[in-house]
C-alpha cells in the first residue's frame, strides 16, 4: 500500500516553505502521497504559550541566518516576506476551501502562496495581494477571498488545527509516517529512512 | 590551509554526543581539524533567561523521542543516562585540565565520558563514576577529580563559556566554521558543503 504522510504546515513559516518544496521532491522520487494541512500555528503557540524566539535574541538572529542558509542548500530561492511573521489565517481559509473541491488545485495554491511569500517577498496577509495570487492561478480572486472569510472555512482550519494539537504538533512544518512523528524540514532524511525501512 | 571547526558542546547534551560523534567521522574523511570545546551550557540558559523545554509538553516528550530516532538513524548507541539532565561541569572543567597538556588525552576522555553517560546510562555527575572512567582510560581518576576542582580548571570552563557566548552561542552543540555558526547536530551536512566549497 502506497504511504500517505499528512504535513502540518503554516504559511507564515519559514521552515514550512522549505519543508513542504523538500516534501515534493521526496513524494516525486518515491511512492508516497502528501496530505497537505496548512494549520493556524499561531493558535498552537498560543495555547502551548510558546513561540519563536524574539529576533533580538542570540537565538533569534541566528535563525534568520541558518533559514537563509538552508534555503540556499536546498536549491530554494529566499527573501523575508515584509512584514514577517505574517497573519497567514486568510492564506490558510483558502486552500481548505479550495480542498474541499479539488486537493490538486489546493496544492497550487500553497505552493503560489509560498512562492508570492518567500521568492517574491510579498505580503500575503492582504487580501488584496492573495486575490491577484489567485487570479494568476486562473481562480476568481474575490470570490476566493469571500469564500476564505465564509464560516465554513473557518471551521475547517479550525478543525484542523485542533486535531494537529491533539497528535502533539507543537511547531511547523511536522509530518506524520503512520503514528510516528517528525518536526522539521531537518528531520526529512528520517522519514526517507523509514519510507525504506517499508514504515516509520 | 587546513580548515578548523570550533566545536562548543555540552556532556549534558544528548545532541552534543551525537553531534561530535557525527564531526568525528566527518574529519576523519576530510581535511579538516576539530576543536573540542566543553562548555557549561547551564550557565549561558542562564544568562539569556531560556532552555530547553520541559519533558512533560509536547516539545519535550517528541525531543526525547527524537533523540533517540536521531542517535539511531547515525548509528550510534543511545541510552538515557540517570539522572537526566546531569550536571556536567566536572567532567568539562577535567576536559579542560586535560587540554592544557594533551588535546589527544582530553578527546579521549570527552569521548569516553559521552560513552558512559549515553551508552552505559552511568551518571557522569558523580565524581565516582568520572573517576572510574579516567581510570579506565589509564589516568589517576582520583588526581583528575582533584585537578578538575582546581581553581585554574574552573577558571578555563568559565573562560570557554563566556568566550562561546560571546560568539552567539545560545545552545550546543554549535560549530564554527570561520565566521560562519552552525547550531546542532542536523547541519553537519551545511558544513560539509561549506568545506566542499572551501570556505563557509
Amino acid at each position: 500500500m502506497k504511504a500517505t504522510i499528512d504535513c502540518y504546515f503554516d504559511f507564515s513559516s519559514s521552515y514550512s516553505y522549505i519543508g513542504m518544496h523538500r516534501m515534493r521532491r521526496l513524494a516525486q522520487s518515491r511512492e508516497v502521497d502528501l496530505n497537505w494541512r496548512p494549520i493556524a500555528l499561531g493558535a498552537i503557540f498560543k495555547a502551548l504559550s510558546h513561540g519563536p524566539p524574539d529576533s533580538g535574541t542570540p537565538k533569534g538572529a541566528y535563525l534568520r541566518r541558518d533559514v537563509e542558509r538552508t534555503a540556499e542548500f536546498h536549491g530554494l530561492p529566499y527573501v523575508w516576506p515584509e512584514p514577517f511573521p505574517f497573519n497567514s489565517i486568510a492564506a490558510a481559509r483558502a486552500f481548505h476551501h479550495l480542498d474541499a473541491d479539488d486537493g490538486e488545485r489546493a496544492i497550487e495554491w500553497a505552493l503560489a502562496v509560498f512562492d508570492a511569500a518567500y521568492a517574491q517577498g510579498r505580503d500575503c496577509s492582504d487580501p488584496a495581494q492573495l486575490a491577484a495570487v489567485a487570479t494568476d492561478l486562473g481562480l476568481d480572486g474575490q470570490s476566493l477571498m469571500n469564500a476564505a472569510g465564509s464560516d465554513e472555512a473557518k471551521q475547517r482550519l479550525r478543525s484542523e488545527t485542533d486535531a494537529a494539537m491533539e497528535r502533539g504538533v507543537f511547531g511547523a512544518p511536522t509530518f506524520f509516517l503512520d503514528a510516528e512523528m517528525y518536526w522539521g524540514e531537518d528531520r526529512i532524511g528520517q522519514i526517507e529512512r523509514a519510507l525504506e525501512g517499508g514504515g516509520a
